[in-house]
C-alpha cells in the first residue's frame, strides 16, 4: 500500500497510458476469480482485489510488453497472472502476520477465517498458473515459477530471521527480494519476453523490476522510522514494536558498542520494550548514520533501475518508468 | 493414510516394480526441498515427506509412464511434482483442519506454527511448478494447472458445505474430486502424456485415476462409520463428531422423514450431540440402506477404473493397477 500511495503520480500517468488494456485486465480478473462451485471464492477475492489497490504490478507487465512493441493479448493474461499471485501472497501474509487490516479495510482472515484465506490464496495461485499456461510460453512459465519459489523462500526466511540479531544485510536483501522485488522483476521481465524483445532488453527489464522493488522496500522500511503515518498507512515504529530487523537497524546492530548491543538484544531479541525505547533506537541509528546509509542504498538501487532502462528504446512509457524509479525514493529524499 | 495402509499389497508390488525409479525420485525430492536460504524449509518438509507416506501418487505417475513405454527421465520430475503438490496440500489442510496428528506424528503446524505450514506449503508448490516446467511439456502444465484449481476449489467448497444439510451428492463428488481424485487423475494422465501415448490411452488413464480416487474416498468415508480404527488411522464416528457430511449421511438426509430430519439438523447443522447419537445415526442409515448404497457407489467407481484400463496394452504394471482398484474397495466389501 505504501508504494501505491507514494507513487501515485507516475502511476496515474501509467494508468492513463494503459487505460484500454487495464479495462480488459480487470474484466479478465473478475471473470477468472469466479468459481462455479464455490461462491465464497469470488466473495473473498473481490474483497481484496476490488479494494482499491493501484494495480502497479499488472501495469508493469502491460507497460513493458507495450514498450517492446507487443500487439497480441497474452500480456493481458500475464498482467492478470501477476495480480493474482500478488493477491494470493497478501491472503497468506495476513494469516502469517495475524493482520487485521489491509488497505484500510478488515482483512479476509478477520472477516471470514484463516482457513478461507489459505484456501482462496491457493485457488488464486492455481488460477494464475492456468492463465500463464494459456500464453504457451515456457520461458514465461520458467520466470514465474522461479519468482514463486523466491517469494515463498523469502517469506520463510523472514520468519526464521525475525528478531534474530544475526540477520545480515545479505539476508535482508534476500527477504525483500521475496517480499517485493521478485514479483516486480518477474512482472517486468515477462512483459519483454512475451513481446519477443532481444535478450539484452529482457535482462534490462529484469534488472529494472528487481532494483525498483528493492529501492521501494528499503524506502518503505525507512519510512517506518520517520515517515508520516499517511504516507505508508503504517505508524512510525510499527516495525520496531514488532521486532522486525530492517536495514537501518541491521546497520546499527553491526556498528553497536557493548551498551548498544545490550539494548538491541533486550528490545529486539527479547522483545522487552519500555517507553522511550523507540526514541533511543532512533538516537542510536542517528549516531551511526544508519538511516542515511540505508537511504543512500535505496537511492543507489533507484539509480540502478534507471540505468537499466537505457537498454530500451526511448518512448513515453519508458519515461514514466524512469520517473517511477525516482518517485519511490523521492519520499525519503 | 487410510489408502496407503489399505492398499499395501498392490502398493508393495508397485514399489518392487518401480524400485529403481523411486530411488531416483526420492533423491530428487530431497534435493529439491532444500533451500539455500531458509533451512527451516527442508526441516519441515522432511518431517512430512520422510514420515513414511507410501508415495502412491508418484508411483501412479511412474507406473503409467512406464506402461506407455516411456524411457526418458521426465517422469521422475513429474512424480516428484505430484508428491510436492500432495505434501503442500497436506500442510495447508492441517492449518485448515486445525489438526494435531498426521501419519501418526504431530503435525507441522503443531511442532512449528501455522505460519510455517502455510509458507512451506507455498514453497513446495512453487518447487513443484519449477519441476514441471523443466519437462517442457505445455500439455503437462495444462493438466497440472487444472488439477491445482480443482483441488483448491474443492477445499473451499468443502469449507462452505461443512455442516450444511443442503449438500447434495453432486457437491460431495466435487469435494472429493478436489480432495483426492484430481491429483490421482493428474498423476496418471501426465504419465501417459509424457510417454507420448495416444489420446484414447491418455483419456483412459485420466478416467482411471479419477475413478480410483473417488472409489477410495467413498470407501474411506464409509469406514468412518464402521471400519476398525487401525484400517484408517481414524476412530469410528470422527466425521460424525466433526459434523462432516459424507455420502452415507447425505443419502440418509435425502430420505429422512420429519423426525429424522430434526435429528440431522440438531446433530450436524447445530452440532448439539449427546451420547447415543452416533448409534442413532447408524440405525437411521441402516434403515434407509445408505451404507449399502454408498458401498455400491464405491464399487461402481472401482469398476469404472478397471474398465478404463482395458484401453491400455496388457502388462505387469497394468495388472497391478487393476488390482489396486479392487483393493481400495475390498476393505468395505
Amino acid at each position: 500500500m505504501g508504494l501505491d500511495t507514494a507513487a501515485a503520480k507516475p502511476l496515474e500517468r501509467l494508468s492513463a497510458a494503459l487505460a484500454d488494456d487495464m479495462v480488459r485486465v480487470n474484466a479478465m480478473i473478475r471473470d477468472r476469480m469466479a468459481s462455479r462451485h464455490a461462491p465464497r471464492i469470488p466473495e473473498i477475492s473481490a474483497h481484496l482485489i476490488e479494494a482499491g489497490g493501484k494495480r502497479l504490478r499488472p501495469m508493469l507487465t502491460l507497460a513493458t510488453a507495450r514498450m517492446c512493441g507487443y500487439v497480441g493479448d497474452h500480456h493481458l493474461r500475464l498482467a492478470a497472472t501477476v495480480e493474482f499471485i500478488h493477491t494470493a501472497t497478501l491472503l497468506h501474509d495476513d494469516v502469517v502476520d495475524e493482520s487485521d487490516k489491509r488497505r484500510g479495510r478488515p482483512t479476509a482472515n478477520l472477516l471470514w477465517d484463516n482457513k478461507s484465506s489459505v484456501l482462496v490464496g491457493d485457488y488464486l495461485f492455481a488460477r494464475s498458473f492456468q492463465l500463464m499456461v494459456e500464453t504457451g510460453s515456457l520461458r514465461v512459465l520458467d520466470i514465474l515459477a522461479d519468482a514463486a519459489a523466491t517469494i515463498a523462500e523469502g517469506e520463510v526466511l523472514q520468519l526464521s530471521a525475525a528478531s534474530n540479531l544475526a540477520t545480515t544485510e545479505d539476508i535482508y536483501l534476500q527477504v525483500i527480494r521475496g517480499k517485493t522485488a521478485a514479483l516486480f522483476s518477474a512482472a517486468t521481465e515477462v512483459g519483454g519476453v512475451i513481446a519477443g524483445a532481444p535478450d539484452d532488453q529482457v535482462r534490462a527489464l529484469h534488472v529494472y523490476g528487481d532494483a525498483l522493488g528493492i529501492a521501494f522496500q528499503i524506502a518503505d522500511d525507512l519510512l517506518d522510522y520517520g515517515g508520516a503515518s499517511d504516507a505508508t498507512g503504517k505508524n512510525v515504529g510499527d516495525d520496531f514494536r514488532e521486532r522486525k530487523l530492517t536495514l537501518p537497524v541491521i546497520k546499527a546492530v553491526m556498528r553497536a558498542d557493548a551498551d548498544e548491543r545490550a539494548f538491541w538484544v533486550r528490545v529486539i531479541e527479547k522483545g522487552r520494550q519500555d517507553d522511550g525505547d523507540l526514541d533511543r533506537a532512533l538516537a542510536i541509528m542517528a549516531r551511526h548514520g544508519t538511516m542515511d546509509a540505508a537511504r543512500a542504498d535505496a537511492m543507489g538501487w533507484a539509480a540502478t533501475a534507471r540505468d537499466a532502462l537505457t537498454a530500451l528504446p526511448r518512448s513515453d512509457l519508458r519515461e514514466i518508468l524512469l520517473d517511477l524509479a525516482d518517485y519511490v525514493v523521492a519520499r525519503i529524499a
